[in-house]
């Protein structure tokens, strides 16, 4: 078969690859419905985070298990499943306080854009649904495998709760589906920090009431007056830089949350400023194989459509162009299909 | 009156000063019964804190009213009344929530090293006991004001919960005063880290279940060995530095809550090493004033006896020799009377 290779800055190849196997008795191996481009591929994309060898990429998917490892037992040949980017055993202490992402025997995902994966620790990473879904919810349930996920996990660890205000940072497909999640969550004011015209009208459909398109301590500012200078609830930083980390922190009430679920990239924190911002402050790598369950029933009842933060669809042989959109953001996010 | 003022490094004086007098209609005076050295208060003692001119000292305080503003309505002369180091209105924003030490109008206490001192934001600051305590209770209720809210914000910060597993990072008096708070909050396990003997002791008196001597990597490694390679549910950082803070953040599990309630002193924190340590992550300026109600009632009530920090009680003219025998660690805390 073939696969996507990172060899370098914006050099991405789809070439010949082994065809992956049952390794261990836990593995599964899956025929991908569809796989995508994460805006965190794009920092070795970009060159920003080094690229030391040929790298595979992808770590979001869904798909159909061909074949399990003869320890399998929750998942069958033939099943339609979602799993997260970061594997599970789904019984460890960590994740049994549901922090599967910082599972004991946690691999990160790396080689889903190809048309089939092998899954370690198939049991505890991958959920089932219990028919072959539609094929136009395929998007939605895709998105469950990571940038929904991670932006339900950035309204959670931000405590959002009904009646709350909330400030997402960043309006990329995380920040985006962030806005739904705390839409979902019972969110009274949702206000999206954006300054592109299509992802503030994304934004708008999942849930924003509010678009600022001030930055740094100008959009401080502006989120202090709207809210009488006091700070939101719930701050959800979706980018990972050190500005946005700031002004997630600083546009929190006192006492409120800040989350943060983007690598971080060259960010310090500064332990007597964050002491006075008086701010909790929670993140890491989303724990979505905790979310899966409820997101994937959220999907398949239709109450959520978060599929809409593809607005690019190719062929998955047509990757590099996929990356090349996102990157000089004619694209939110690229969904590819086999 | 005498008062105390830090002219340089370890240049403590007790000399002449104004007579504190109402300055404000919502101000207070009051007549201090007992006062204390603040682990806090050594560190522009010892000059890694710069002072550049001569500062009155001492925040922590209780005693008799002795005079109030037109405007103050809860407060009466004669009543014996408790105060937290931040004053607050108790009716902004973020006092609402809780977070009184942020107040809008919080100004930091600084003169209580002094027979007399005026609290502003009397109503909003100043707790009072219903009746006029026993004298024996005084270092108990002066406790309340500081080291003990202090103590019991960094247990209710890290989410202290019944059946947890807590982890105490500093043997100073707030340190000891978060494993008796551990312990009120039903904490099973409560592993202070102390090389101490005296402080260990205590920690052991105060409901401490283990006690860990290592410090540093060794320290977090002795803490994994104790949680079966897991961590702690929380974890509580009482001292302030680099490394006390990285060895708190270490210990904790997953998920797990870190707490860090002494001013930070050149802490930076790296934001991806935060972020695959997954811990929550909350600190500041102690809310005492929120905890103080239920605090004195425990006191009063002879339910808890943190007054056993004190180890050295001086009159206060000799506040000097209470700061050098902390300093030389030859006392857990120095209480002063007048």
């Amino acid at each position: 078969m073939r696969g996507t290779v990172l060899y370098g800055p914006r050099d991405i190849r789809f070439e010949e690859r082994d065809m992956p196997r049952i390794e261990k008795s836990t593995d599964a191996v899956i025929r991908i419905a569809a796989t995508c481009v994460c805006g965190s591929d794009l920092w070795p994309y970009r060159g920003i985070q080094p690229v030391k060898e040929p790298t595979p990429m992808g770590h979001e998917y869904c798909g159909f298990v061909e074949e399990v490892g003869s320890a399998v037992k929750t998942v069958k040949p033939g099943q339609f499943v979602v799993g997260s980017f970061a594997t599970s055993d789904n019984t460890c202490p960590h994740c049994q306080y549901g922090y599967q992402s910082s599972c004991m025997q946690r691999e990160f995902m790396n080689k889903a854009q190809a048309p089939f994966l092998r899954v370690p620790l198939a049991d505890g990473t991958l959920v089932p649904t219990r028919d072959k879904p539609a094929d136009d919810l395929v998007p939605s349930l895709l998105a469950t495998s990571d940038v929904l996920g991670t932006g339900w996990f950035a309204a959670d660890a931000a405590n959002v709760k009904p009646g709350g205000t909330v400030v997402v940072v960043g309006d990329g497909a995380v920040g985006l589906l962030a806005v739904l999640s705390a839409r979902e969550m019972g969110a009274e004011r949702i206000i999206a920090m954006s300054r592109h015209e299509q992802r503030q009208k994304l934004a708008r459909t999942f849930g924003a009431t509010d678009i600022v398109t001030e930055r740094g301590d100008e959009g401080v500012q502006r989120i202090m007056d709207m809210t009488k200078g006091v700070g939101a609830d719930s701050v959800l930083e979706c980018v990972g830089t050190q500005e946005s980390m700031l002004q997630a922190i600083h546009c929190t009430r006192k006492g409120g949350h800040t989350s943060y679920v983007g690598v971080p990239h060259e960010v310090t924190l500064d332990g007597q400023a964050l002491f006075f911002a008086h701010v909790h402050l929670h993140g890491g790598p989303a724990p979505v194989r905790r979310y899966l369950p409820k997101l994937i029933d959220l999907v398949l009842s239709r109450k959520i459509n978060p599929g809409q933060v593809f607005d690019l669809t190719l062929p998955l042989e047509q990757v590099a162009e996929g990356y090349r959109a996102m990157d000089e953001r004619r694209a939110i996010k690229t969904l590819l299909r086999p």
